[in-house]
């Protein structure tokens, strides 16, 4: 049974709480056979991976077929279906256009004192996508981290995809051309993750690895973080619609539905101040539900995980919300703009009824790797950003030096930093001899 | 002996190599020990604080003095010397001004086929700031982090700071009050990053903690990511310096012992053309070294960790450089902007021999939380951004749909999502029939 709750009930605040605190994913503990798997690739390389690949994959390879050869990839291009093709081709170059206006600008002024202060961008040199294999290797997501990287400046670009038992999923080498990437390994798991971070013979290490991927993939991201830079752990993930009779209870049935299809533990919560309008979404919602293809995945996912809350008005509406920040948000209410601009914390927001979260995960533009499981009350969505590092940039005159040096010599004499006073110190001896 | 590499040698490639893999800092494993402690604080609260505080700090706390009082606040800061209230107020504003100009500006465009499309970002509501006690407790820490979680608005700013025997930093106090720290706490270790993750009867929970500290504190950090979002896992920092025979050798010496007298795995690099000028500055930073405070820190660190590489031109001591990418980057040549165009990986560039690395330490404005141990290959320093998130929003108007929803249609078909596709037929479908 998904949870009903009502802001007018007494004991609201306690369940709302145990609501959030639900914990709706069993993540297998595989740290240690993720460590050693590591452990094994950085000391044998190319050989620990390609048996590592033998075994979980059950797919021979050589140092020569670790990686797609082009007549390989234009071999499942040419399996792709134009309409197929022409989709991916329109969802690339939105998805392009979106990014290329995140990129930052650099910075450069001078103060007062005559200190020439500001900040450079730069892209990562090499970036690694994880992209998984089998049910869930999305071409969509390949777009997602591939097309941001590129619109960032990154030089060298490569994709691991497990192909488990040699199944490949055209779309994705597909949707790989398209976006530019270099090179596709034909490797998953903690071995992919170990060999993009740390390099083999044959492999060339990369400094930056986003992408989702299963429990091992996840652990073994969080143990190369700091070697390499990584984008976020992928949580369960989650819906949220804030709704008034203003919108076809049929749509947002269908888009709770989206989530609830992707997998038991995602999360459709509806959010509405008319508990009448509330019961029309449940109904259509079920009806639905029984006709699905996904059906066993969403009915599991609405009855262990869906909600519905009905709240007072469209303020505590959006005021819950932002408790849960969820990674997708879809505001459908007659008046969208007046609710979002009261939104603090969510990963992507859908304005209006015509505005179905599933456009999000394909050919809105913005990104489709979103903070999950709450995260959005730290962190953003995938970006160009994300492929991007910033140097600050100082550079003093003599004068900002003998303004502002000897608050400098001050602060480094109080934390007992002696050569950090001196080189401040000499500098302006220099300049009161002069 | 620190190490002497000059690019013309037959096998520096390789020397270099083993100098870039070289490992500076053998963490200790405390994992598990880690992993014992924040189960202890989630399950015991307040009393699994009180304890740990009792044992590792030998300080005796009750839920009341958990937190520093107004009064006591007040009592500390009345010990600091004007002269140093002053020096670190003047730091504050010029932190201050340096980080509210990287305050990212909110977008929304309306593309060709009518879709809004945009962003917005947003703070992170509570921030938790580590400030480690004793030795290594400093203030100008203090306001490198909060200010720029202030700047970006962040509603509640807290800090976790240990003081062993109850031995507390007064400029410490008085830096948090200066940058409007909303609450003390004086616990530090594990156990204080735990509260700040899960929140105790006394303690809540904050969406974000930054901040250094020691092996304990960087393996709590790497624990909580994900439940909270942290800053970054800090390494041995580093320092290298690009000079030719225009620098002062005895500043650039000075600037190099800064680093070095840190930490022993500190590392401070020169990089020349001028192999005679190397020598000076070896002469006089060996000299300088004799009389240096913390000579035995400075002496360790140059010693296991200090090298000197020449290079046939500062094109190609650009170029090493990228490959280190150093934390703290000085160009102390004739032509500093020249050399700095070349630079694409660096945590934080200093222009000019009048500008020492401490001015960045202390009162330059930029940040001194910087990616250490080459992992401004894919970071940056602590900045404003840090402390915001962003949410995309998107705006389908009918017509937008109508013209890029067929698209979206096609392709969750073809990833078998079938509720993503009739979300979006059930749209185009109305639309049809209108």
């Amino acid at each position: 049974m998904p949870i009903f709750l009502s802001t007018t009930d007494a004991g609201f605040e306690q369940d709302f709480i145990s609501f959030l605190g639900m914990k709706r994913e069993d993540a297998p503990e595989v740290d240690d056979v993720v460590a050693a798997i590591i452990a094994d690739v950085r000391a044998r390389g190319d050989q620990a991976v390609i048996d590592y690949t033998a075994k979980f994959d059950r797919l021979e390879l050589t140092p020569e077929t670790l990686c797609f050869s082009p007549e390989e990839i234009e071999a499942e291009c040419a399996k792709v279906s134009p309409e197929d093709a022409k989709a991916l081709t329109l969802a690339a170059e939105r998805i392009r256009a979106y990014h290329a206006r995140q990129m930052p600008q650099d910075q450069s002024w001078t103060d007062p004192e005559g200190a020439m202060l500001g900040w450079r961008w730069t892209p990562v040199s090499a970036a690694g996508l994880y992209v998984p294999g089998g049910l869930a290797s999305y071409p969509s997501s390949v777009l997602m981290n591939a097309v941001p990287a590129r619109v960032a400046g990154v030089e060298r670009l490569v994709i691991a995809c497990p192909t488990p038992g040699g199944a490949v999923n055209p779309l994705v080498i597909f949707a790989a051309r398209l976006a530019g990437v270099d090179k596709i390994w034909r490797i998953g798991g903690a071995q992919a993750i170990a060999a993009l971070a740390y390099g083999t013979e044959t492999i060339q290490p990369v400094d930056k690895i986003t992408g989702p991927g299963n429990a091992f993939v996840a652990a073994a991201k969080r143990r190369v973080f700091g070697k390499v830079g990584i984008d976020m752990i992928a949580g369960p993930s989650e819906i949220l619609v804030i709704a008034d009779s203003s919108a076809d209870p049929d749509w947002v049935a269908l888009d709770m539905l989206s989530q609830a299809e992707h997998d038991a533990s995602a999360q459709a919560i509806l959010v509405t101040p008319d508990a009448a309008y509330a019961q029309q979404v449940v109904a259509v919602l079920e009806k639905r539900l029984e006709s699905l293809e996904r059906r066993e995945i969403a009915a599991a996912s609405w009855r262990d995980n869906g909600a519905v809350i009905i709240t007072r008005d469209l303020e505590e509406a959006a005021a819950l919300s932002n408790r849960v920040a969820p990674e997708h948000l879809e505001i459908c209410t007659e008046d969208p703009e007046a609710v979002s601009a009261r939104i603090t914390h969510a990963g992507a927001i859908f304005l209006g009824q015509w505005t179905p979260e599933a456009i999000g995960d394909y050919i809105g533009g913005p990104n489709h790797v979103l903070p999950t499981a709450r995260s959005a009350r730290f962190s953003s969505g995938l970006s160009t950003l994300e492929f991007l590092k910033r140097s600050t940039i100082a550079k003093m005159s003599p004068g900002a030096l003998r303004d502002i040096g000897p608050a400098a010599e001050r602060l480094a004499i109080s934390e007992s930093l002696e050569a950090h006073g001196l080189s401040v110190r000499a500098r302006l001896d220099r300049l009161n001899q002069g």
